[in-house]
């Protein structure tokens, strides 16, 4: 028999979770008294997805993996060079170009402006147009934030990315938030192309939203590249890239044996658990907070990322 | 004699200083032609402040020096106890306890909560109410972003931090922005003190506005803190912080010999080269930039800092 601070606890519990199931169910992302961790553990399985190997790639460095999941439906012609180059190893042992603080982490050919001395992308061929937002009549589905935010009209999530639209001109945009993969360029507008690439390592420069592709996020292994040396040189680059870090392959998932790849599942940003997570992460019901908040900015919203459970 | 070609720049060079000048003398913050290195260049040294050593902080670590401005009109309880425990070397050899990605470095007594092996604070003393906010009459001057903000009502720039405010409530408060100092604390809000401090590393954790101080903001030295290598621990807490990086030390500037400063200035955020700074990085008018963009999120304007200049 329970001493009555138990049978409390007890009824507590079972009203948490009445209440947690309840809001989790509404279709809508009002607040709730769900902490993140709850709304983590009372997801259902198809609330999440699997990467697919298709458009994950990973990015071997000496100090561990980075996973990156690209988003297919933005930036097609920098999507559809990004494997030809990935399948003739282009990338691999090229070296981390640039490591510039609260800003990004960008990869390439050092000598990819010099013709005598630049590595031959093949097939996968040179520079591209400009690609920096689609039709949003084209994007997927599209989650609302549900908050202002200081560069776009709207602001939400595609398919497990950060996304902007703007109404008036009819088009979206993956955004610039921490762990975006993005694909350089010179100052002409169709000079870059997906050889040359980097992540976000700082607070958002939302600013190159619109300027520049964002082609996927990194979904694992961010601290490989966030916590690299930073370049001595103007803007980050490094004096001398060959003593720093070299990639040892960059492949798409697909290219690597399926017993080497990395089982990780995205939670669905189109899902009931999802709107909960926005929820959550909104309005912080974890003992903690004197103030709850009530309000979040887009790139405060991580996805959440969990290792897929082992098949029973 | 010049040639026609020389004749043509000599003027449009004269042109863009006549420009430059009158933008940086224009009192409001109208959007410019000038770029961020444009009006760093033609800042008069009038703009510019060096750091108070009463108020500067130095966190020697075993790559370098971290140079921290403090706030003093802000949590001053936090910001009186912080130089008597600089003063008793409470700091010196204690551990970076925590390293989380995309968040925080956090240092401090990795006993503190285990009253028979805790470090003693001495005359400093132990836990502080909570000073989360000021009233707005005592913040001094303040300098409007003039844009929106996700978090607050408005946002801008009050001696060198960036602050927000709250009109109907009257109170003000400083942001965690990139590199924003603050004090830790318990799950109570009077749990907190100077004893054990953060560093922010990643995307602006603004949901920490309002809940706990901040003390100051780094000026220098910031990739020192975000390139360590991140805690394997819940919340990036380093499973062993004693083989992790020590505190060397952590002194006022002004207990430092003068010869062995750091002699820095900070651009004043009252100035009107300062808010042509804001301009500046509000619409970008960079040769790389196709979208100037015309907005400008707080985190995203840096206060700058540079080198004094050696006396002659």
């Amino acid at each position: 028999m329970p001493r009555p601070i138990d049978r409390l606890a007890f009824t507590l519990a079972l009203l948490l979770v009445f209440a947690s199931v309840s809001a989790v169910a509404d279709d809508k992302a009002a607040p709730t008294a769900l902490t993140s961790a709850d709304v983590l553990a009372q997801s259902p399985d198809s609330d999440w997805r699997a990467l697919d190997p298709e458009r994950t790639v990973y990015l071997e460095l000496p100090q561990g993996r980075v996973v990156i999941e690209l988003a297919p439906g933005f930036a097609p012609r920098h999507q559809a060079q990004l494997p030809q180059l990935l399948k003739q190893h282009y990338f691999d042992q090229l070296p981390i170009l640039r490591v510039q603080d609260n800003y990004v982490v960008q990869w390439g050919d050092p000598h990819a402006s010099d013709s005598s001395r630049a590595k031959s992308r093949g097939e996968a061929g040179g520079s591209l147009p400009a690609e920096f937002d689609i039709d949003s009549t084209k994007s997927g589905h599209f989650t609302p934030l549900g908050e202002r935010d200081v560069y776009a009209e709207q602001v939400g999530f595609i398919d497990g990315f950060h996304a902007a639209r703007d109404v008036a001109s009819g088009r979206t945009w993956l955004t610039h938030c921490y762990g975006a993969l993005g694909a350089g360029r010179d100052n002409a507008a169709d000079s870059g192309s997906a050889a040359e690439l980097y992540v976000v390592i700082g607070h958002a420069p939302r600013h190159l939203d619109r300027n520049v592709p964002v082609l996927g996020r990194v979904v694992q292994g961010m601290e490989l590249l966030s916590s690299l040396p930073r370049g001595s040189e103007a803007m980050g680059f490094l004096a001398d890239p060959a003593q720093g870090t070299a990639i040892q392959t960059f492949r798409l998932a697909a290219d690597v044996a399926e017993s080497e790849r990395s089982a990780l599942q995205v939670m669905r940003t189109d899902s009931r658990s999802f709107r909960a997570w926005i929820a959550s992460r909104r309005s912080r019901h974890e003992e903690w907070f004197v103030d709850p908040v009530g309000k979040i900015e887009l790139c405060n919203v991580s996805v959440p990322v969990r290792e897929a459970r082992p098949k029973s």
